[in-house]
Order: structure tokens, then sequence, then C-alpha cells
């Protein structure tokens, strides 16, 4: 079974159950980015967790196995073509160099790790028009020198 | 006066003083965030913060005309090589489809506005490795029908 | 089903009904362009709407619930070649600057949305060649400091 | 003299003197939006409405010259990153294949041109957020058969 | 039935036949550019034309029907590798500028459209070597000013 | 003297003498479009012709040393903005296919050389707007088996 | 039976019979170069030699057919990344000006031809290591002046 | 002194002396290839010859120092669109896999290497029309397994 | 059987024996690297090692003849976008030019050969986080002149 | 004093003293690949070691503060073209997914980092041709799971 084999199976169930990210996440102790991701096959599962999921929405063994495998991430688009994910395009462009000073400053010269990376997404509620609300955690990693 | 010159007389100022954005923004009551990308020239300054700015800075009025004037969004690299602004393009391929599907299940057919956007970067300490924390909040824009 | 297949089935269901997108939004009070959009599998359709298009069109529930789906916009082409679709490409290429110059002094600093938006065609008769007139109508978002 | 130090020109002086291009072209009679593409260098003028442009602002003849050139219209972004402008593109992007549905039902197998083209930018005031109304007006162009 | 599945069966019939496109085009007093440009499903057939080339070919109504739809134009090499077909792209980088020069100045600023648009093929004799004659014919589109 | 050089003098003493390529070519006994694209540096001139541009047009030597050089030629857009060359790589793309067809027909597996290669531009004078007219002629070059 | 199939059959018997194109082009009495790349499906083969190869190989008349079909030229990638391939771009981008100036030099204004042209691969026994000789024969096309 | 200027420096000397890569090459003893590839920039000399090149045309030191340094060879154009070098980039696509499917079948698995490598062009002359005679000659490396 | 099919058995049989590269390339005497490429298709086997390899796992003859074929190495994204294949395209554009400087310095001019090349990764095991160490070992290939 | 104004300094004082980066890292205790890179202007210094550096070569302070500048890392070329840099580039092409594999097999999920990442170049005299022996060491960052 291959990670699209596995997302299609993973994502039926969770419809038929009429479940959200967040639900699954809070009954599993997981965030819902995290197993978004996982389940969409961007990210593996430790093999407890791949158990829980599965076990969860009454799938079997191998879409366990495939949660745990190592995923290759590939996406096909340079330039991502969907608004919703243009617009992260958009905020690494215009704020790019931004970012740079403003985590340099603060840390000195290397980078936020992508991989030792945690990311939440809230809604703040507001009378002119609720808002999204997405946190990035990354390690810093400051470059050696030798 | 164009940007880049603009630019370049408020980093060469900032150095001289020995300023942070932070310090900066703290002083002259901005995020940091948004005060560095305006004086990098990728947003523009309504005229009593362009004001605040250059006399902060001992700059003068053409400088605040330059950070009034509405800037053109331009970056030339299509994929960004430079490792910590790569990183922000790394997370929107690898979680873009994640974040559609997070963002899309709390609000619904829409997305998180880029133009209605702040930003904020902090800096959590961590005897493992300090962490760079960056929180976007951008209004959700739901999908018209008509 | 996903929305390749429901469109086939609705432009199918379409031409076995002779039917034209502008008599279809006329009788179901929808906006040809908007109904033609959600057709072809690029915008996500209400509830209600996804119910009055499949009745009206003698499609079955599957078609209703691929309409409701939220979309994700994906085109495959950077540079579209078809000559239709290029026109509009060209404008946004010879007028992007422009469109640029009289909206920014017009609403100050911002962008017209292309999310909260809607846009409808019509045909102006005219004896040296009939005119096609696209109105396009989206919100104005201005950018924000912070 | 190139069109690149004819737009210089003409924007100095339509700064000096406070103008917009909603009030230069009410005082000249012409369209702001084509104003504005001729005086930024991706239109030609006709020499009355070149000499009347420059006459308005004060500028010599060669800047009439310059204005009656034909330019050869070059943009440099395959897919532009200023937000304003990308969303155009995202337009043709997402509406692309809805415009040829339905200009192609309307008009029959053809395009609308975008040489024979004018447009017109307004503003429609909104308590909930002004709205950018863009209207396009092409002739059609029907493909031939031999 | 598609496009590709129609040339399939036209191509098909026409070799059974032995027909060329000149003897086809003679036949049915249509211009073999232009047949071949419908048959292979790049240019859409009036009625009675699909009719006329189905009942010549001994091919029925759903081939018909494929002819007169109309088409989407994709080509999927941005720069074309054939060497016949990268001759004409050829000729367009290296007289570009050519064409724009002698084409504005005997019409003024517009262009030369390819909608409104014929093209023959012809053989030129020659004992050096035979020599192909391509006529390209299409309508002066000017500019507006509005 | 490069062939940039050599253009601008070029077309300053064209412009100053009030000519066109036409009545130049005429005057010359040259093709209007093989003289422009010499004197755009897109073709090189044999040392006769070259003499004679300069000596019409009160040039001097350095000049027809640029004329005879031999150009490398380049142009910097994949794809072409500008409408009017754009077309011609729109009729490429529509038309490559048909092209190969009809002209293999004709003459069997080859080309039509861009190099052994001749192009005219004419007026066709049309109550219904005037029309271009592009003859291109280029020798036929079967592919050799061995 | 298309190019593909048809190579497929031919690679096949090739195989079976523990053929070389070495062997092959030796007993038929064509270049292996230009013997591989009909059967690869790079070029066309005139049909006595059509027949040729598939009576030598035993294969049928459809086999035959598809070698004499006139190939649509075209590659994937337009930088080649397999090692053996892309050392040949690699020397057209290192030695491309290099060849442009010794070649003009030679003949004149003009280019080797692609189509009027054949290639020999040689072995050349080296203790130090074998050496691979490749010889490009192609007619020199000089530039028309017209 | 860069390449750039060291290029420009021996083509003016070599231009003003009235000489050929062809003579320069006899009267030095360096194939004329290799010659024009190093003053072109895309090879470095090694002392002796570098220091044979400058006397001969009469240049000073700094020219020598330059020849010997070691280049990077960059070329702009991924695919060159001069007629002359993109010819060789043309061959490189259709002959690609015949050129791996002849020379692994003589070799074994490996490649032609493009930096031990040697190139002649020489003239055939033939009443149809000369001909251009390329010749690589690239040491055979086949792949290691370890 | 290709090579796709070759490495899906393989996996399968290695999977499902619960072998590692690496404890397979200490049975066999073979690099893992190398092992682990000639399995995955990049890297074609001698006839002994693909007789072992197929032995060892159990699989039959037609295995081994696809680890014998000699592989036409492709790979689809021209930037890679997996992080852990990205890093290594990183490390090439951060450090091409350092390597290009200490190499050159070291062995004069010329390049490491990546055909006569080996490879190895090992675990450096580190209290703050183990290491990978990755040793490339190229032939020095010195350019030629001639 | 930017980074690019520092290299020309550094490199013009290293030569003018005849210094490798072998002699000079061994003097002052520092990797030459490092070393190289920073004064390439690809990684910044700390303060000492940028003033060991000035100060062995007797640059003033200005090049100090440029050294110690927090490097924007970029590159022009997606695919470098220069033949030693290439091969690194080819590298990751042809062994990516073998790296992928082996590593991840060794240490679990997650990447070497290329940011806290050493490198050294050594020279392995061998009678058959030197090899370039290239050691890359990088932290392994595992992927978090939240």
């Amino acid at each position: 079974m291959d990670k699209q084999q596995m997302t299609d199976l993973i994502v039926t169930a969770k419809a038929k159950r009429g479940l959200t990210w967040e639900k699954m996440g809070e009954d599993l102790g997981m965030s819902p980015v995290w197993l978004a991701s996982a389940c969409l096959g961007m990210n593996g599962a430790p093999p407890e967790k791949a158990m829980a999921i599965t076990e969860y929405l009454g799938l079997d063994q191998g879409v366990a196995r495939a949660l745990e495998a190592f995923p290759t991430k590939i996406w096909d688009q340079t330039v991502p073509t969907d608004p919703l994910i243009y617009r992260f395009y958009e905020i690494a462009g215009v704020y790019g160099t931004t970012l740079k000073e403003v985590i340099q400053e603060k840390f000195g010269d290397g980078i936020m790790s992508a991989i030792d990376f945690t990311m939440e997404v809230d809604k703040q509620e507001d009378p002119k028009g609720d808002r999204v609300v997405v946190t990035m955690n990354g390690k810093f990693l400051p470059y050696k020198h030798w």
C-alpha cells in the first residue's frame, strides 16, 4: 500500500464517521496539523501513533505500515496555484528578506529549521471577520565555522 | 529617491546608532517585523509612521516620502536559494495541502489573506537549542458565490 | 466522485437538454459565470445551490456532494496557450502596472481581492463587430501596518 | 528619449502638480486607464493626444515624440509577484476555462481581442469595504475557416 | 468522442483511402492547411463543413460533432523540439523585431491577427532544391486609444 | 562598434531623413525585410551591400564593418511578450503540427530551412480592414539516411 | 503500430538474436548510428531500408510501415540528465561560441545543417583508456541576403 | 584583467593582423579549436602556451596571466538561440538516445568524457555544397562498482 | 522486466527478509551505497554481482538481467523537493564556487569525475546529536589542451 | 564594503602573497574549505576569525566587518553549468534517492543538516590518476511529531 492509497482510505473513513482533524487530534492527543500532514502522506508516523490512528478509524495494519513509511516529500508546482497555498508562497516572497533580518538579529547567523519544526493553526474570532493564526516553531540552527 | 536608496540610508543610520529592529520597534511602538519590511521596501508606511521613523533615525524628508510610496513587491528568485528563506518555501511545499485541509475545515471554503495580515517573530529559549516562533495572522476570506 | 467526473456528468446532461450556462443561470437565479466555474470544478457550491443544480439537471446526490467539495485550484500551464485564455494573461502583462497605478490612486495601498470577487460576461452588439464585456468586481483589501 | 525616460519625466511632473490619472483624464478627455498605460510606456499615443498630454504637463516635444513611439510591450516576470498584479494572473488561471465556456457560448468559436480593447476602473462604495470594478471591453474575433 | 479520437479516426480513414490533405482539400473545396488543422483538432469546423468531411471519408456523425466542437488549443512544449516546427519558432525569434518594424511601418501601431487569419503552403520547384512557400494572411488590428 | 551601436546610428539616420524600410529597400534594391533585419543586427550584410547602405545613409565605414560582422542571434524571451511578435509564436504553436503534416505530405520527410530562407511582408487592402501578408520561402531540406 | 511499439519489437528481436547495431549495420549496409536512430524512432526509413531491416529481424510489415513513418522528434528534458547525453549538451555549451568562430571563419556566415547530416561513432583503442570518436558531417548552409 | 577583457584584446589584435584561428593554430602548433576556446575564455592555457599566444600577438603579460586562469564555464541560455549553436543542441536532443545505444554497445556502461576531450573542425569540399566535419574525441569513462 | 519492476521486486524481497542495505552490503561484499543505487536502478551491475544479489534475495534470472542493464539516469525535478535530497542540492549551490577554488588549487584545472566515482555514508555518534558523514571519492580529470 | 568587494580584496592580497587556501588554513588554524567559503562570501566569520584573516593578509577593518556580515546565499543558475560544479549537481540527481535510502535506514526519518555542517577536500594520490575526496559531515535532524 502506498501513501496515496493510505490517504484515500483514511479520508474516506474520516468522512464516513463525520470526523474533523480537530476532533481526531483531540481524541488521539496529537496536533491536528501534524495528524493531517501524516494522513496526507507528508510526514511519517512513529509505530504507536500509526497504530492509534488506524485503530481509531477502524482501518487495518496495512494502513499503519503505510503511515510509518518515511515519505518522499514531492510537490509538483514550483509556484503553487491554489490561492490558499499561494498566499504562503507570497508571504515567503514578500517577507523573506524581513524574516532573515529579524531572525538573524535575534539569533545570530543561522536559520529556522523546517525539520525540527512544529506548526499550529488557530481561529481568532473577530467581528470584522475571523482570522487565521498560524504559529510556526522551528529550532534555530546556527551556521558552523570549522 | 527610490526604495533601494531609502533602504541603504536607513540601514546605515541604524548600524551607526547600534540599533536593532527590536529596539526600534519598541521605541516607535511598531512591530519589528512590519518596521523591517517597510524599511526594506516591501511595505509602505502611512505618513505619520514614515515621519516617526525618519525623525527617530535623524534622516530627512526624502526618506519619509520614499517610505510612504506604495511598493511594487518583486522577488527575483522563483525558488529562493538563501537557506533561511528557502525553509519557508519548503514549509509552503511540504505543509501546503495540510494547511488547506486544516484551515478550510475550521473556516469553510476560502483562504487566509496575505494582505490583511500581520506577523511576529519570537525567541523561545530552550536548553536543547533556542527556537524561532513565527506567528502569522491573516483575515479569513471566504469565496463568494453569486 | 471527483470534480472531473462531476464535470463530465454535468456537461453531458447540459448538452443532452440543449441548455446554455446563460439559460441555466437565469432559471436557477445564479450568475452564468459562477455557475460555469462551479460546474467546471473551480469553485465550490453551497449545499442548497449544489442541490438546485443537480435537481435541475436530473443528476444524483453524488454530483451535489462533488459540487460542494472545496476545490484545489490547479492550472497546468504557467503561460496559457489557448488564445482566448492567453489574451487575459496578456492583459495582466500589458496592463498590470497600469492597473496598479490606477487602483492604488483611487483606493490607497492595497489590492483587489480575487476571492471576495464576482465576474460577469456580457455581449455588446456593435455593427463593426460585437464586443465582449467582462466586468470584474473585487473587494479592495488595504495592506495592514502593525 | 526612450520610453523609460519619458515615464520618469511625466511621473515627476504629475507629482509636482499634485495630479492624479483620474484628474488628468478628466481634464484631457481621455480614459485614466489608457492615459496611465500610455504614460507608463505600454501604449503609443496618437500625435494630437501626445501633444495634449505634454502641453498639459508643461513638458517638451521630446516627451511627445516618445509618447507617439510604438512601444515594444515587454514584461519580465512570467508569473508576476506584486500581489495586486498577481491577482489578475490568478483570475486568468482560476477563471480561464470558465471565460472560454461563457464567451464562446455567447459568441461562437473565437476570442476577445486584447488589441481592439478598452478597460475602465471604477470604485464602488460599500459599507463592508469598497469594491474595485474593472470593466474590460474587447472586440469579439471569430476564427476563420478557409 | 473527443478531438483525439476524432483525429485517429480521420487519419486512419484518410490513410486507408490513400488520400492527401491536398486532394481532400481540392475535392471538398477547402484549403488543405485549414482542413488539416481542423482534422488535427486545432480548429473547429462549421456544421456544413464538418458534415462534408465526414461524409467524404465515410465516417459517422460522432466525428462530425467532434469536428464542430470549439477546440482548446494547447501545446505542451514551450520551445518545440521537432526540427520542422522549431524552425518556425526560430523565425519568430530571429525575425520578430524585424516583423514588428516592417509591419508597423506599413500599417501603424497594431498587430497581425492570428485569429482572423489564413495560411497556405505551396511548393516552388527549383533545380537547386525545391522550396517551401508559406503564406500567412492576417487582419491588421490597430491598438485603440480611449 | 558593436551591432547595438550600429543599429542606433542607422535608426537615427533613417529617422532624420524621414525614410522607411520600404523606401530604402526600393532605392537600394534590397528587400525591406532583409534590410531591416540586417540593420537591426539579426543578419550580416555582404561587403557591397553594407557599403551601399552606409553610403545611402551618409554613415561611415565603421557602420559598414559592423553590418558585415556575422551576428550571434540571441533573443531573451523564450516566449515573446510583445503582442505582434507573440502572434507568430502562437501560429507556430497552433499550426505547428499542421505545417508538419502539410509540408511533409508535399515534400517528404524533411524541413523548411530557416537559413536558406527569405521573407516578404505585404499589405492587402480590404474594406473590412487591411490585411498583413507574410510570405516565407525556405529551401526544403530532406533528412539523410546513411 | 506507433514508433514506441515498433522500437520495443525491434529491440526485443535484436536481443533475442544477440545482435549489435554494429553487426546489423554491417550486414545491412547501413551506418549503425543511422540504423539505431531509425529503430529508436528518431529517423524515418525509406521503404526499401524499412523492408530490409524488418526482413533481417524476422518482423512483419507493420514494423516496416512504422519505420517508414515520418517521426515527430520530441525530447522531454530541456537539459538532459543522463550523464552520457548531458556531456553532449555540455559540449554545446562550453564549445558553442568556439564552434561558431571556427566554422564561420572557414565557411562564412551560415550554419552546419543538422538535417543534411550524418554521424559516425568509432572506438579508438588507447592503453591509457579507449577513446570515443564521434564524427559529425553536416552540409554548410549560408545565410541568404535578398 | 578578467577573461572578457582578455578576449577583447586578443580578438582586436587578431583582426588587426588579419589572422585566422586556422593560421594562428598552424603557426603556434595548436589546434584552432582549442586555441579559439582558450582565447574566448572557455579553456585555460598552460603557461608556455599562454606565453606563446601573447608573444605571437604582441600582447603583454597580463593577457598571458588571464589565459592561464582556470575559467568558470558559464553559458546563459539553457537552450541556445543562435542557429549555429542550436543545431548542436538539436543533435544532442535528436541523437542523444542513439549515441547512448551505440557508445555503450561498443564500450560498455560508461560515458564519453567532455573533459579528457579534444575536437577538430574540418571543411569537406563538395560540389553540392561544402560540408562541415566536426570530430569529437573523448576518453571513455566506465562507471565504477564498489 | 524494466528497472522499475526490478526495484519493486528487490525492495519487497528485502523488506520480507527484514534486511538493510548495510547488512546486504556486508554479506555480499559490496558497498551499501552502490548496492542501493544499483537496486534502485541508477547503476548497472556486472553479471556476477547481479547474480549474487538475486541469489541472495531468492529472486529469478529476470531480475539479474534487469540489474545488468545499463540504466538511463533520469530525474524529474530540476530542483529536488524532498528535504533530504534538497540539502545536497543546497550544498552544491552554497559550496560550488568554494569546491571549485579548493579542488583546482590542489589539482590544477580540471574536475572531480562523477563517473569514476565512489561514495560512502557513515554514522558518527555524537552526544549532541549523531552526524551523517558522506565521503565522495572521484578521479581527478584534468582538462586537455591540444 | 559589500561581500563582492571584500572577496576582490582578499583574492588579490592572497595572489600577491602567493598563498593557497591550504596554506592559509594551516597558518590560521581554519579549514581551507570553510576559509574559502567565508572569503568568497558564502559564509559569515565570527569576529575573532574575521580579524585573524584580515591581519594575516594585511587588510583593513572594513574587510573584517564584511567578513562578519551574515551573507545572503544566492546562486544564479538553477542548474550550474561549470563542469566541476555540475558534477556535484549530477551526484545529487543520480544518488539522491540512494542517499535517502541509506541515510534514513541508518538514522531514521530525518535529514542531514546543511547548516550544522562541515566539509573537507583531500587529495588521494593514485598512480592511475589522483582522486578527489570530499567529506561532508552534517548533523542528523529527525523529523518531529507533535
